[in-house]
């Protein structure tokens, strides 16, 4: 209440400035928005300068893709720094070395642009138009390289912005107010929430959902986890996402899984808060259940099936080639006993063998042929490149965050995405408070994957075990 | 409370990051806070990244004044950009001329302590932590003027968190927590608060208080203002003050007053938002209260004693004296029957006779003479000098803000303050919300001052009107 | 939040004295309600109360409709007042006429069930059970008359506890907790919200929704009341229900529609606050949208097909037949205009006619009939018996409310219920401030049906007006 | 916030009322009370049902005393129940027993002023203004009898209204509102606080303050207590309430003493729930900080000095003159050694020796005449009559709740009020969660006082243990 209370008055002040500017939208959508932003940075009025703002990201919500690409280029061309003066400062200050000199040096590289930025976040919802703005400009940047200035300045602004001492951390649960709820259904993307009543039971008693707040945005979540409360390491999705399921009372769960986290903001990509947000959780949850034993996630591996299939049509550059040959090697007496199970055929290599067997989909039912795929996915995960670099961006997410890969499990999301991602693989990891620096400090300096030991017991098998 | 949850998870993982680090408060004085600050800046981690900045900000707090002088010059020497870094990279940018340049030299001439300050934030209540400390950091810069490139660092930051985007206005009264009250006490410079029975009376129907406070301080008012309902446009300060004044009903009232605003933060100098929050008010207050006709400050006067006593003790040079002697010619004939009056001496010049008045304190009962004041106060006040600058602070921030120049009060704050300051005169500084950006604009292009127009038609006696 | 701190505490004082107490559910269960009620108007303990008064709500809860009859019976024979002990006070006090005999005869009188009522209320969200306990006695009382005793000092405690001092009126919109949306999606009963996206679109700019609650159910709406801001009086209510209509700015409505409103609480039946409701939201609406200059409602008229109908089965004691028959004889030339159009049937009488057409639903398209409906609801709607009363309950309860009947509508309700109750018709009550308690008096005291100029008009011609 | 816009619209209905109504204060000063009472029992309307409610309680505010008598004996005389109709109803359902005749009886015998109490609280505040209106009532109750049947309706309502269901826990720190800080100081009687600075020291991290809220008056704290987290059992209150004593970490603590509890409204005598809020404060304050061993009151003996003054005066039928008498028996040969030591004197019998001591408030110094007075303390808390009363108060309170008298302090209280009560003696009652109902069971129905070991040890030296 008070927030709109507030955005009341400023709503007010830019009113009474558009009346003194004269500023009529169809007009000033002729002057167009560089006229605008040479005016807001060029003006000291308070009045003119939040009815500026407002203006300009009014008729810059009303642009079309066209106009949005030019206003970003005249971003770049016209709001960015002089060189001549950059120059003159560097000469002065290396000669100097005196601290106006290097005061002066600082202003004159950063961009104009930066002050243009931090003005326009004086309009009403200013901050969310800029993340908004800066999502436009990322859809471009790669059609457009020049435009990676413009982004920088952006995004050096919107990081100094969203520091994570300013984020606010919220439970968010069935008594929360509705317009975040619709929220969460329509930014959870991992896991598609089916309408309310999806929601309604993913946030029922052994279920919870915490998300990450920034006070200039206090309607949006801007990253978001949600968790549930079982008993024993949940090894299959569908269970935990069943609307149906039947509650469990927290205080006879033993495991806390995180089965789904979601970045909601594409304006913020680079400006994370992932592994804070899930460190956050993870504390939080280990002091208000303290008879909790584990917590982990139950994670996709998205590029799984894509690697493999690499690999089995032959491209000898596919990464972890050589690792997934050892594995089949390994498992090659048992590849040849399901295939005789199934009438046999000789002329296959253990390669086509297994490329014939992926195909339809035999591990759901072969166990055999589920031990293979975990095999290979062991050494997908755990097996870093020259780089010190995973292949799969969740793996990367969570062992830098500390966590240690816990389990592998088969059919663990046989929907058509699970399928085709991983042939329904999916992986736990392990979140254990008193690991996650130590194992945070092996993988990023040392490439050091921490597994269970049930896992580093079989990666020994193919001597990959560091 | 929510606020209070979500420290306490903070807290939680600093102490678990403390224990990980093993960090010792004894041991890490001893390590010393630049250890600890390159330490920070090399890590990755969460819980270590929390601990260490929580450790470097409670070392900091206890360190005395001379070990904070050191770390101020360490951050100096060793935590500024590279010179042959930026040398190199600005060659680069000047011969490309591309994006990915002009990043790198950016983010080169960047100070690796702004990258420090941006963590240290992360620790709880990290952002009043570092607005305090440069409060410190402000206190020596006189004296170590090289400190100013650390200053201007964490100004730059600061004035990003501080966007005026950022803060939120609030309204505080007797219905607002003791410990917020509490500060309005022990801030209030202007006109000093005497205790919880004065602070009573400042709430009461008829005053109104409003402060600016940020998401990172919610506890601590940036700046705040008071207000005073009355009839007619005040004059005198004391009737304001009275804590036993009668209450008026504010439908009653035509006229607001604000008589006190006061900054809270001496670490935000230089990152001004009182003209927003003037403005903010007023158009709150005018959306409130429609009624209302009048809304006007009650401001001191504060270097006029002195730059008159300057005139009078013969310095040529003083600001204004030319100005000083025509309005001392104009008055002449009143000061000399006020003289004779009191028994006459001939001997004294004009001048010498101002002066022994105003040393009598003649003009709280002469009319004639607080006349002559008030021709002296209007010419101090309304004659910008050849750079459009005005000798008053307080006359600079109004007319600057768009307010027009009111009235002149004598006898308007005669307690020793007032008398020492400005012969007890104060001025009212009118805000008509209609003129605010004209006048804003007329002051700060071209050094005009607007006056009511009684106070205009005074001028142009004097020729100085514009 | 606050509150489930405080209703945790209650919880532990409970769970200990159930501890103390040695209540175990299996056991109590066979000991019965009774035997537990009379533990708890014997005992003065309060952890031992508040767990007695728990154990008996929630064995209340746990137990069948005959189990609850038999509780009832019990309360009513065993917990009712003395009869002796009342008539010696009576004997008592009339002879005395003493203060102190008349509280003696006063605490007599009363049914120890009542205290017993306000004991059970001690018990965590006791005053919804006892809400609750009321809607199944309310269900079992036309079987078991004798049972109204019981029910007279349950409703007696609900209606001091429920006193209109104690509502607190709150506004519903998007941003509510969803577990309070959700209840109003449930409770909807005069025009049913279709899901989650009906709902979004009733509270959208141009609709408003307002409840009351009490402060011991925090979570329940009482009764709630929609509204919708319109351009003109609304004379359909298709288009107020369509979820796909367009949104319009309130700013740009000159008519404030109270479309619905639902009591949700049948145990509270009889301890009516729907007047109170409607008459706050008007004022409120009146305060908030000074420029709104018609607040109406859109009405059902329940049973109008149903009397009509009655009538022309040739129930001669039919109420209202007299004056439909004049009106049908007023509208005789038209009736038979139609029908000849439709080919024309000489033998049916004027009313065999009528029933003819309404069956086939003409009134739909044929303007004339619908002329005719439109007299007979008017006839119906303003004309009291002998007593006083309306036949319809909902234009009772706003000619009560001192609305004024306004506008008959055709075809405004074309569902299959609204052509069932009413032959598709609706009424307009307008709600006008400054007349509600004038025509209140005229109503209540005088049986004065208020109307619209050209509703009276009308009426004038069946000489009905007054 | 919402409160107060709620307060708003009634206050609109109550001035639109009072402009129908043709209300004038002065008027309807002169019209009287009683009249306005009348046409509000009278009416039906809504709006001027408030406005009359607002404008009696309104007028009754400005009354003087002897007006407030006048319209309580107008209340008692005229809307009162009608003895005729009483004895009819009596009469009909003697001989029918029907429920509907018993609902009748009800209804006839309960006084008409009953509805009126209830319609007065739908006048905003109007709960506060009834409790306010019953103060008055009891302050004349004495002096005119027969008004204690208005007093007894009044109470019967308040009952119902304030039942325990409806109070609210709060716990108040230095965040909360200073208007309700405010109360604190001015309600605060058995240790008077000094002004903020001394509610500050009261409210820091080892004090806590609760109080219970009802949600009708939400500015008014209805009972508070006060608690201090200590080291050991506190034997002496100066300590707990020095401004300037140390602040511990209640981590550090083991006892918890409460040591002061106030009602704060005289209108709500006989509506008790001290004992509620004091086993809520001890089943939280056990919850939240589990590490507390021991709480325990720090408690005055009120009447001890007076009883034991009136037995030295010779009373004979002084209570427990009996008892007191084998004390002073028992430690009669130190009362000697004491009267020697100070020179001596054998014409004075022990009691009159005893009384010559405790006029010199030897006690102070002599820890032999401390232990004197401690066994007669002893004696007299702990010694109930023949009804199973206790003349003090104070332990009737704690032992009822079930706490038991855990030790007695010399020189614990030595202020003026102090020594006057009871020579500086104070009591410990400690509350054990697990003891509290069986300990109130035995007190309630057996007059049993449960003791510590120690001090049943030395009861039983008089043979007065139960």
């Amino acid at each position: 209440l008070r927030n709109e209370w507030f955005q009341n008055i400023i709503g007010s002040i830019a009113d009474r400035g558009r009346e003194l500017l004269g500023l009529d939208t169809e007009a000033t959508k002729q002057r167009g928005l560089a006229a605008l932003c040479r005016q807001l940075l060029a003006g000291q009025g308070e009045a003119s300068g939040i009815a500026l703002s407002q203006e300009i990201l009014r008729i810059y919500g009303l642009a079309d893709a066209e106009d949005k690409l030019r206003f970003f280029q005249i971003l770049e061309a016209e709001f960015g720094p002089d060189p001549d003066r950059m120059q003159a400062a560097m000469a002065r200050y290396l000669e100097s070395r005196s601290a106006d000199d290097l005061i002066t040096l600082n202003s004159t590289v950063e961009s104009p642009r930066q002050e243009l930025f931090r003005r326009l976040n004086m309009a009403p919802h200013g901050t969310a138009a800029l993340v908004s703005l800066r999502a436009d400009l990322l859809g471009v940047l790669r059609q457009y390289p020049a435009l990676k200035a413009v982004d920088a300045d952006l995004k050096h602004i919107l990081s100094s912005w969203f520091n994570r001492g300013f984020l606010q951390l919220r439970s968010i649960d069935w008594r929360s107010p509705a317009h975040i709820l619709e929220k969460l259904i329509s930014y959870e993307a991992v896991h598609e929430i089916q309408g309310w009543d999806d929601l309604r039971r993913r946030l029922m008693k052994d279920r919870r959902c915490f998300a990450f707040f920034h006070p200039a945005m206090p309607d949006e979540p801007l990253i978001f986890i949600e968790v549930a409360f079982v008993r024993g390491l949940s090894g299959e999705v569908g269970s935990l996402l069943d609307p149906a399921a039947p509650e469990l009372d927290p205080k006879q769960a033993d495991t806390v899984i995180f089965y789904s986290i979601n970045n909601t903001q594409k304006g913020l990509r680079g400006v994370s808060f992932g592994n804070f947000l899930i460190k956050q959780v993870a504390t939080e949850l280990t002091n208000e259940y303290p008879w909790i034993k584990v917590l982990s996630t139950l994670s996709p591996i998205p590029s799984f099936a894509s690697a493999v299939g690499q690999w089995l049509d032959g491209n000898g550059r596919a990464p972890h080639a050589e690792l997934f040959g050892e594995v089949l090697q390994h498992h090659g007496a048992a590849l040849r006993e399901i295939d005789a199970g199934n009438g046999g055929n000789d002329a296959l290599s253990n390669k086509e063998l297994l490329k014939a067997l992926l195909a339809t989909r035999a591990y759901v039912s072969t166990s055999a042929l589920a031990a293979l795929l975990a095999d290979l996915a062991l050494a997908y995960l755990s097996t870093p490149d020259a780089n010190g670099k995973l292949p799969d961006p969740v793996a990367t997410f969570h062992l830098s965050n500390g966590a240690r890969l816990e389990r592998l499990n088969s059919n663990a999301d046989v929907s058509e995405n699970g399928i085709a991602a991983s042939y329904g693989m999916m992986a736990n990891y392990r979140y254990d408070l008193k690991d996650l620096e130590s194992n945070h400090e092996a993988f990023v300096s040392r490439g050091v994957v921490t597994m269970s030991d049930a896992l580093a017991k079989k990666a020994r098998q193919y001597g990959r075990e560091k």
